[in-house]
């Protein structure tokens, strides 16, 4: 593994070793890398808990960040991406971590410059140590993802989550299924109806409605998205005994899940979270190990 | 102390304490904290000096910093400070320093969440690092506060150091007399002639005009406010051999003090900057202590 | 040298002084600073390059970095420079890197602060380490300076570079010519016709066309400034055999050069931002020792 880019580059083999590997780290083992590596984390999108998350990870991995202000470089006077990465390939960065809105990005610049590339995400497309962190913690929980029954609630055709794991998890045996209002599902197929698939769910995947992408042409109010799609309590009393509940984060309280359950018995929400740095230090290693 | 958001959260000798654990650090003392702490700052409103303090005390240290970019971060996309608080707390940081626009933000969070919290500042309410390195600065002049006439000038009702020191000062002895225009006094009460007051005070604390606070309705000039409230060369003549001058900063030269008087015998703005690294130190190491 | 505002500070034998310790540092020798430094980048425009590159450099000498956010300092609260940069003397900073958009900023700051200043950038003024690392770049390829041709292209009455580099290069033996179009050469004496100075040249420095300098005036289309000023394909085959490409970035492809040149054999632009960094190194590090 030279770069991360989507999980479409990754074997059911390679995700397992990564599951393994993420365990070890929350176990309390530490980095054996050898050299000392530069990392920056280029966002050129808005993110708390991705960019901490990797930089947490980088720094219990002993890596040197420098920063990097995507509101405040060069890109500001045209400069185009390969370019600004280039620089940075000069400058002498081993790793760089990119979260773009540019769907595929990363293909101008996988192969053609030195620094390993990990995605934090691009557009509509991929996120793939979201995905991760999504299975390690259900692998973390029932030990296996074969024949798991895993329903993804929401804006399915705006998401990077749910392109990103849709394979992903059929890969590792996972039955997965969409729910979401007709309007959304755009190449998917998904029930319509929430209520038909709560209750032989292993897994309940809420995610976040994108305000911000449908550009005003949302056609719920939130009590009627609520209603018809969040995740209430009423629905939360179906749920099997064993039931999970996920949401990549940051929730909109009251839309696509009740309040009272972000961190209610069965939420894995935080813990998602927690699980995103042992993870992402995973991957990481992973790739400058392939590259000592 | 497992906090601090407030001066009136500490006892005369708790303050006490942190005043001689300030100084054990300025004499060179280094950190015993055992293990490794992870801090960030979230500054929810512009500030140079107050975070750039808290980084070069944490680094003093030996803390990680994880930086965190409020204007970029997901509370754009609408989360609350409590889920983002959550975020962090999940990340794995110990410990937060917190400023923000809202009066008594930490209610949400105190006893809620496992980092501590420092209040950086909140709205026109608590700001208690900055009342202690006040406190600091005045007791390595004169060895105690016991007795001392401290005469706070300016915009009373809209300042944060204001009111956290009014009490502090007064719990440690010291005789504390406000200045302002009546217009800016609220609920506290004030000396209208700052010339009645200057030749018997220890310590004049001059605060900065909010002229960002007080939406278009300041009803003087700079020019005019200089005369009547600032510290003008005449002024600072009539003041006790052995009285200094102090200001939280930042200054508006030639408005609330005279631009002359920024650096002179008796002004300890800049030292009172010094102080404030040693101060935070002795803070945050006497909370993780509490922890260990 | 106890700060590096402008070029004109230092004598042959300094810069010589310098390249040695650049090649040295390249070499892969490694810091003997004694002391740890505290270091602050301010930087009020914004720049990737030179920032990261500051900042690389910095890590390398294991100096601890504060940051810096000029988009969210006190700056914003009507603070002068001299002021900011005494708050940052008072919290124990040791050097500081500026950029700013004013010329010759730091006269008010040299000899009046004690921490050492290293000009980032002024204005349309200075800018000394990216001379430096031109001059660096230019020494590696040929091993001396003295009676190297040299022709600087573009926009240079707006440009730091051809201003900081004009002097320091004919201080130390080269032959400096300007290439630009008649209205744009200010106190210069310039060629106004490329194709003239190509062939004897050894170095071609082309400079970025300052769009967002020149307030809407700028007389040419993009592809007039290519056909007349920019480096095309046919312009670079008709240099020596020997000649070679520097350009300080960023660059606009397929303007001031042309897209297929950037990565060509000649073409040294990612090489001085590897040779940025040393030089850097090379520079803080000589300063901090006079202070030692």
């Amino acid at each position: 593994m030279e770069n991360l880019v989507s999980m479409k580059d990754l074997s059911a083999d390679q995700i397992h070793q990564i599951l393994k590997q993420t365990q070890a780290f929350r176990d309390g083992t530490t980095s054996t890398l050898k050299n000392k590596y530069m990392v920056s984390n280029l966002f050129f999108e808005p993110s708390t808990r991705t960019k901490m998350s990797f930089e947490m990870a980088e720094r219990k991995l002993n890596l040197e960040i420098l920063p990097f202000d995507a509101g405040f470089s060069s890109t500001l006077k045209g400069e185009t991406l390969y370019d600004t990465v280039k620089v940075l390939e000069s400058i002498g960065l081993d790793v760089l971590i990119i979260r773009h809105e540019q769907n595929n990005y990363f293909e101008e610049l996988v192969g053609k410059v030195k620094p390993a590339i990990i995605n934090g995400g691009d557009g509509t497309g991929n996120h793939p140590t979201q995905s991760l962190l999504d299975i390690y913690t259900i692998w973390q929980e029932f030990g296996t993802l074969q024949d798991k029954v895993i329903t993804i609630v929401g804006d399915i055709n705006h998401s990077r989550v749910a392109r990103s794991n849709a394979d992903a998890l059929a890969k590792l045996g996972a039955q997965v299924r969409f729910v979401c209002p007709p309007e959304w599902q755009g190449e998917f197929e998904a029930f319509n109806e929430f209520d038909e698939v709560i209750e032989d769910s292993d897994v309940l995947m809420m995610l976040r409605v994108q305000h911000e992408r449908h550009d005003g042409k949302t056609t719920f109010s939130k009590e009627q998205y609520h209603h018809l799609y969040g995740l209430t309590i009423e629905r939360e009393r179906k749920m099997k005994k064993t039931g999970i509940i996920l949401h990549p984060a940051p929730f909109n309280r009251g839309v696509e899940i009740a309040s009272e359950l972000v961190e209610c018995d069965r939420s894995r929400i935080f813990k998602q979270m927690e699980n995103g740095v042992y993870v992402r230090m995973a991957v990481i290693e992973m790739i400058l190990k392939g590259r000592e």
